[in-house]
């Protein structure tokens, strides 16, 4: 049973249809001056123009990149290098995808200043810290649309607003919101979007960035040309083709599958929130994607919940997957005031199109059990009156709502 | 019939057979902790491998990429951003492919300086120019190792022995000449090496960099921490797993594929000169890839020859892909020292593992009947002496051997 559909999603039938001509008959280079090529410019005409409508885009404004740690590098990076002349001040948040962090970071070396917006207790900015930071010299504000670890949702439409006010460019990562919740560019005010294919039934390695018409980030991978003199390397057209196909069907199933993923998930939430005691959920309790869940439990380590849930049959993780492999505790959940001790037990379970009411029932189960497992062998954990040794919170934490 | 291979290749069916299972049953993150993830990981280990031994590396010095164009950006920016302290010039030659020579201007622009080393008339750079060139703040060479228009093969084990006297960084882009002709990076003192998966039956949007131990270049996409923190974004493990593989089979029939093809290229050559008024070879006889074939026909346009050629069912170019839709002559021709009147009647046909002897006996057969056709209607060939009015070239230029 997957449910770390936030790490990475199986490829839909559909989009594997799609792609496999590409494969082998219609394999020609997309410029090409014969008939053989003229297919994959078509292939690559309307995945761009699917691409679009599922963010209310103009098809020439997508670009296609390798995937959404390329398309966060290059707005960004592409904003700093156009923009050196007029500021060096970006502003940005605690929480974002390493994906965005680390490419800030590495701006810092070349002389730029960033500001980390903090987050609250529920996960999300404060409008408020982010009118105080900017400044004559910003020349951008990229805050992410859904958090990949705790699923909380940033106001971009408000932030959109005053980055517009201010005549601030505005990048959002929408990796893990696009074909989840609704999204709109336009109404947003959005500049700059990032977009990954294999998180929506895609396949891997592609991905795009929306490019508002006007709007003209400095290019990142220079070469033969291609999307219009934006983003150079020969068309993976299988790819592009896919990921059209996707984001086809997410946005044909969009409501449909929120309604459904938000029953799924408010029955895990619930389930487990009552029955289990010293558990708690990170991140807000509403303003969240509508397939994550993210708990945290006292007296026990998530490396060990995710393998023992992993033994019976569930695949589901601590955070995001590129940091499962390090020891270091979680950035996102210790920027929302957690100590260290407690953001060790933590496990987020992202759900998938596949995932039914019948799954929230067997994965409740089956977090009670390993929980009581781990806490019956942990040092932490008094099961004489049930409590954890080092108790890591209150009543009044619950759900982290004050 | 499909004679360009350079632009792309058709997916060889046992590399998509390799490729499938990640799309479906073994679809995981390869960062992941669960046991779906591991199976990616074997598969990443594995392609490494496969790579590293096409060019005697070793697997840790595989770092894939999303192509040839993202693998030379990297190199090339990558070598100028870390040792920017050291040195600011650059040495390349004047026939680099776009994803060099682009990635270069953009560096002018930061203040770099390039040389750019011209070519002999058969296609080659001089050693004793590179040797000039060198000065005390060149921190990099990159000289590709066969050309992707006039397939003709750089001496780059006798730079790389002039780089490695003169502590300098060598990057090769390798993307047309890996899987077809020897390659050894060791052997070739080459520090980066740009390798593309397409090129060799492989999936589009994958490629490698070649990193030898010890090198850092500067990270180009920053995020999550994948391929040892050097280059970020969920991998791409179907694209991988299938770039591997094609590597594998590249290896294993590289002698036997060499032989092939460079007797199907000689036929066609003499096939073509011998039976064709005013046709001339581009690029070295003799120093050239096994599958690759440039002519140039007086008094008519590479287009046209294109696009009849594709009415009879044979795919060929005028030179590389991204330049076809545009109007320039191509750089690297005008770069032998032809003008431009006669560069625009160039045909290039790559060769692929598929074509036979036969295939030759019809290209030949047609390219005869289409440039007949082509001169009857042109106005620069004089039909009565069955000469061009413009004579673009005497005889002593056959070949452009002297
Ligand atoms: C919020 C967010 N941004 C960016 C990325 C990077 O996307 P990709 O894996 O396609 O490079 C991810 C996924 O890992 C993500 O969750
Ligand atoms: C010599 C050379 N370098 C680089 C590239 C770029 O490779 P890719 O198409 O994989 O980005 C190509 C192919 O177009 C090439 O022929």
């Amino acid at each position: 049973m997957y449910m770390d559909n936030s790490a990475t999603t199986p490829v839909n039938p559909e989009v594997l249809k799609e792609m496999e001509p590409f494969y082998k008959e219609e394999f020609g280079n997309a410029s090409t001056l014969y008939s053989l090529g003229r297919e994959s410019k078509k292939a690559l005409n309307l995945a761009r123009e699917r691409v679009a409508n599922l963010i209310n885009a103009e098809p020439e404004e997508i670009k296609f990149t390798s995937g959404g740690t390329e398309s966060d590098n290059w707005a960004i990076k592409g904003i700093a290098f156009q923009k050196r002349n007029k500021g060096k001040h970006i502003i940005t948040s605690v929480i974002e995808h390493p994906a965005v962090k680390n490419t800030c970071k590495w701006l810092e070396k070349l002389g730029y200043e960033i500001t980390y917006l903090p987050i609250q207790e529920n996960g999300i900015i404060n409008i408020e810290d982010l009118k105080k930071a900017i400044r004559d010299d910003t020349i951008l504000i990229s805050i992410m649309h859904a958090n990949n670890e705790i699923g909380t949702i940033q106001p971009i439409t408000e932030i959109g607003k005053i980055a517009k006010e201010n005549n601030i460019i505005f990048h959002v990562d929408a990796v893990q919101s696009v074909g989840k919740i609704p999204l709109d560019v336009k109404k947003s005010n959005i500049d700059l979007l990032s977009i990954s294919s294999h998180k929506i039934y895609g396949p891997k390695g592609i991905g795009a960035l929306y490019i508002k018409k006007g709007v003209r980030p400095e290019v990142l991978i220079h070469g033969g040309g291609q999307e219009n003199n934006q983003r150079s390397g020969t068309e993976n057209i299988p790819g592009i083709a896919g990921f059209g196909k996707a984001c086809q069907i997410a946005n044909d199933n969009l409501e449909e599958n929120t309604r459904k993923l938000t029953k799924i998930r408010n029955k895990i939430i619930k389930g487990v929130l009552s029955q289990v005691d010293e558990a708690y959920l990170n991140g807000d309790p509403e303003k969240r994607l509508p397939n994550n869940v993210n708990f945290r439990f006292s007296a026990i380590e998530g490396e060990s919940l995710v393998l023992m849930l992993d033994a019976k049959g569930i695949e589901a993780s601590t955070g995001s997957a590129c940091s499962s492999q390090s020891l270091e505790p979680s950035y996102v959940l210790t920027s929302l005031g957690l100590e260290p001790v407690n953001v060790h037990g933590s496990l987020r379970l992202s759900l998938g199109v596949e995932n039914t009411l019948e799954d929230a029932d067997k994965v409740i189960n089956d977090i009670i059990n390993v929980v009581n497992t781990l806490r019956s062998m942990s040092p932490l954990w008094n099961s004489k009156n049930g409590k954890s040794d080092l108790s890591i919170a209150g009543d009044e934490e619950y759900g982290l709502s004050k």
